[in-house]
Formats: structure tokens, C-alpha cells, sequence
């Protein structure tokens, strides 16, 4: 099983993959606990290019690329072989957050997003979980940490609530494959909920 | 205008792009002269992370990627700029080097190719040069550097007539761009045949 964790900034979403790894290596299983942009050598090396920088460093059409050079290379150096030989892949972030991020806040690449994703990666997550918390909550919590790396956080509170409504609409357009949790409590409580949504 | 040079290596069109371009500053153009990959602070980043490390470090598929997100880069931050404002771009490489070198030499990648280039590129140069040699003459005239940088090199003779096949062929699929010169004859002799070409 291929599962992908998804929310804004300070979601807890980490924190999240790397119980469900630890919960699924209790019961016995291989599983490879991965993360986006980054998860290979080559996508790690493409992930500096990307958080490293001025801001205005790329243009959201050339991020686009590298997100899917790097989500490429993510899928056939470290998810495919995992997944061939039977392990579970756990990872945070995958194509939903390329969606959201770039897709949902900037409609008008929405397009763009959906029809590279198609042409170059064509495989989605067996099940997604959207770790959802309100984003001036997860402020409050302290959970929207300054990491220095990432961008996404400059843009404040607006954006970030513009992304959490990104996030949510995914289980509209994909109700098969993605469950929201509500992500407002205790990690372990948040951990019971996400293995109930599996 | 914007004109790009084409070629196998050791085809000699570095130094057609640098003649060409003297020649149209004493004409009293401002001339900004370039390569692929590369050609921008970004693309020049993306250059290393292409020319780099082990050959097999990229799919091809991933590496079609970087290659076109640096050369969106350059577009949007070099070449753009510089038509906008009425200067000549002279470009050793644009998007027909990953046409032939991707495209051509692998034949199931020519489509991806061909999708990419329209979805995030979309744009030709209005002149495009392919210098002609026979790989083995180049090879012979020692004009086939051995930079350490050009993995393409690497493939051997069998391989650079593939790709001198490639750039030929270019000519019968673009005929109102695309110019095939012979590049078997010194360098101002050459660049006067690219200077009638144009």
C-alpha cells in the first residue's frame, strides 16, 4: 500500500507519517517512511534548488517542473522498487500538495499542474490522508514552525487558509482515494484517528 | 530575432554562436549570446545537477524534465527579456538538442518530448543553424572535446551519427526554421555559409 499525508503547514502531518510508520512496522510490515519535495537522491538534490534561494528564485511554471522532476525521480528510485517487493510507502506530501500549493491558490496553473502530473507521473497514493487544522489554530499550538526551508510559510494566514481549503476540496474530487482527520488533538488520539481512516 | 545553433559535438557550433554573434554587434545590434542548458542564474543550477555526478543519475524522463524547467527559466529570464527590448539572442542549443537527444535516439520519448515543450515552453527560434559533421571527420579534426562535462560524449561513435541522423532530420520537420550548414571547413569559412544561411 502506497499512502500520501497531506495538510498546510503545522498540520502535524510529520508527526502523523511517522506514527503510522512506526504502527504499521509493529504489525510486521516493510515500510518505507518517505517525504516530498525530496525522498531520492536526485529529488533531494532538486528539493535544495527549491527551498534554497530567493523566493522569487523560480517562476511557478519552472517550480512546476522541478516538483515533477523531482516527484519522478521520488517514484522510481524510492516508491516503485518499495512497493515491488511488498513494503508499505508512507509519505509525506505528494502530487496533492503540487495540486494545492501551486494548482488551488493559482487557479489559472491548475491546468498545467493536472496535465504534467499525467503526462510524466500517472500514479496517485492507495489511500490520502488530509491531516485538516484550522491554520490560526496550528499558530496558536505553536505547530507552524519556522524551519527556515520553507517558503510556503512567508505568505500568512490568508494563504494558509486559502490551502487548507485546497486541501478539503481534494476529498471532493477524489472521494475514493482521500479521508480528511481532523488533526486538532493529542498526536497519539490524531494517530488512533488516522488508522480508524485506513 | 532569435537564432540558436545546432550540432553534434565537436560540431564547432560554440564557436559559430560566438563568430555570429560578433558579426552582428559590428553590425551594431546588441547581441546577447547563450547556451542550453543553462543561460540564466537558475538553468545554469539545473545545468549542474544535469551535468554532473553519474551518467545514470537521471531516467531520461526525469532528465527531459530538468531540462525543460531550465529552459523555462531561460526563456522567462534571459531570452524574453532580451527580444523585448530589441536585442539579437543567439543560442548554442534551445529546444531542438532535446528533441534529438532525448527524442530521437530513444523514439518512445519523442512524443513526452513534443507534449512538454508545447505545454510549458512554446516557442521556436525564428532561425535555427544546424552545423553538420560526419562524427568521425569531427572526432579526426579534433573538434570532439573531452570537456568532462558532456555525458553525451560518453556513447561513442554509433551514438553521435544517431544524433547527427536527428539534427538532419530536423530539417525536413521544420523546413521554414531550420538551416543545415556544412561545417567541414575553417571557422570564418563556416561562418560565413551560417551568415548566408540566415
Amino acid at each position: 500500500m502506497f499512502i500520501s499525508l497531506e495538510g498546510i503547514d503545522g498540520s502535524g502531518k510529520s508527526t502523523q507519517a511517522r506514527l503510522l510508520a512506526e504502527r504499521l512496522r509493529d504489525r510486521g510490515h516493510e515500510v518505507v517512511l518517505t517525504r516530498e519535495p525530496g525522498g531520492s537522491d536526485g529529488a533531494e538534490a532538486i528539493r535544495r534548488l527549491l527551498v534554497e534561494g530567493d523566493p522569487d528564485r523560480w517562476s511557478a511554471e519552472t517550480e512546476i517542473l522541478l516538483f515533477n522532476a523531482a516527484r519522478r525521480d521520488h517514484l522510481e528510485r524510492t516508491i516503485r522498487p518499495a512497493l515491488e517487493r511488498g513494503a508499505w510507502v508512507v509519505t509525506d506530501r505528494f502530487a496533492d500538495s503540487t495540486r494545492v500549493y501551486q494548482g488551488a491558490t493559482r487557479g489559472e496553473l491548475r491546468g498545467l499542474v493536472d496535465r504534467l502530473h499525467e503526462l510524466v507521473i500517472g500514479r496517485e497514493p492507495d489511500r490520502t490522508i488530509v491531516i485538516d487544522m484550522d491554520p490560526a489554530a496550528a499558530l496558536k499550538r505553536g505547530l507552524a514552525r519556522g524551519s527556515g526551508e520553507d517558503r510556503f510559510e512567508e505568505f500568512g494566514l490568508g494563504f494558509q487558509e486559502k490551502l487548507r481549503a485546497g486541501f478539503l476540496a481534494l476529498a471532493r474530487d477524489f472521494p475514493e482515494r482521500v479521508r480528511v482527520v481532523d488533526g486538532m488533538a493529542d498526536a497519539e488520539i490524531v494517530a488512533a484517528r488516522v488508522a480508524e481512516a485506513l
